[in-house]
């Protein structure tokens, strides 16, 4: 409805999920995450029986679609109603995310005006949920294709990488045949990534080393390769930041792309 | 719809309006605020006209009404369609505003997370503009009643008192015979007040001096009387900030309520 407390103070939170070839990916850490931004929104919803039930129903209703996105959403309902509202939506995946797996992006960096220590003390601002109040994530992309970049990484008013508007920063570096794979620090207020945690626990039992941060924008450029990886668009290699051209690695992210499907099975 | 990405984003504006027996207030300075927003938000938006006759038409559908709230949005529209979704809704005015009005508010300070020059430098944080993303104004109102009291003020990182989850923050003081009102410095990142800005005029011609902050927390405690003012609520003295009470003046209210109403006419 138009009155729901969704559409007039974006009072929500949700998940968006990859099914491919009709197997929904990553089921456990979606859901396991929508506990988590609710509990901290203080929102009741359905169970995870429920909800797995939807998204199989989702699955079904769209047979023979390659990259179906599966969008989970509550809100905290009707004005007055005093009772969540929360449904499941799909549709074939659109072709930008896929452009930027194999073409990659070009990234500003953006103060998110936060300071990193912020998320501990002041648990209002809701830092670590996902909520359905993203008008400065949409606006932070508006603001990089208004400027000739393709996405967005926010920084700390300390000078900290934190994540993209809808991903998580990976980077990694080879020494001595040793591959390191680093993400900022959960603590420094960001979202927890559930396709990094997937293709951390994959990269871990594939030999590579992992590393979590604090990430500052010259690691970045010191970094033999860097990536927004999320649910949707998967990894998105970065092809410079703020103009200046980075290294890209193909093979890296060839061999994390194929970790990243493996960990995903759950 | 439901993949509105007001609903889905939060990514969208409003306004909230008062009509009074029938007329409605403050319709010039919604409007132009409305606009604002959508200039922050590069959001197209229909004409005022358009507004005014849907605001016409909301008021005569409720006739009989002694306070009607009217809420005017626009969304960045339907996923994939392009093109805004706009509409204006109206509901009789619950009686929590009203009861404040007369039993006043007992509020918390509570860390923004902002410094008070960010606006400037980071337009993509969209301060300035009215957006559907409310979920952490709704976080701190329900953080402030689980912790014993009725609303908010936030301050900034800096220590500077900014604004409530939903109003405008006015002070007053009377020394040898001066009344002086004061409120915030809109250029640290605040929201413009309708009815601050409708109250100040009126009570600059009726002799009162007028302020703007820098304020910080102490000076909300020497003050003559607090208020936090906002469109449906009007004036709601503050009794109480931190669970220390704060002198309130029943006298400079009445005045002040008189003189937002006359100001309200446009």
């Amino acid at each position: 409805m138009a009155t729901d407390l969704g559409a007039t103070r974006g009072d929500g939170i949700f998940e968006s999920l990859l099914a491919v070839d009709g197997v929904p990916r990553k089921v456990g850490a979606h859901l396991d995450r929508l506990a988590k931004s609710a509990r901290i929104m203080d929102l009741d919803i359905p169970s995870a029986e429920s909800w797995q039930r939807a998204i199989a129903t989702a699955v079904a209703e769209h047979p023979a679609v390659e990259e179906l996105v599966i969008k989970l959403l509550v809100t905290r309902g009707v004005e007055g109603a005093q009772r969540p509202t929360a449904w499941v939506q799909a549709e074939p995946a659109g072709p930008t995310g896929r452009r930027q797996r194999t073409e990659g992006v070009d990234i500003l960096l953006l103060d998110r005006g936060y300071d990193s220590n912020l998320a501990e003390r002041a648990p209002w601002l809701l830092l670590g949920a996902k909520t359905l109040s993203y008008a400065v994530n949409m606006a932070a992309l508006r603001y990089a294709k208004a400027n000739g970049a393709d996405d967005v990484i926010f920084t700390s008013t300390d000078g900290l990488v934190l994540e993209g508007p809808t991903s998580t920063v990976l980077m990694a570096t080879e020494r001595d045949g040793v591959k390191t794979l680093v993400t900022p620090l959960l603590e420094n207020g960001i979202l927890p990534g559930t396709s990094q945690g997937a293709l951390f626990k994959a990269a871990a039992d594939a030999g590579w080393q992992l590393g979590y941060g604090p990430l500052e924008p010259k690691h970045l450029f010191d970094a033999d390769a860097v990536w927004l990886v999320s649910s949707i668009r998967l990894l998105a290699p970065v092809k410079s930041i703020d103009g200046k051209a980075i290294p890209v690695s193909l093979t890296m992210t060839e061999e994390l792309t194929k970790l990243l499907a493996e960990g995903s099975r759950d």
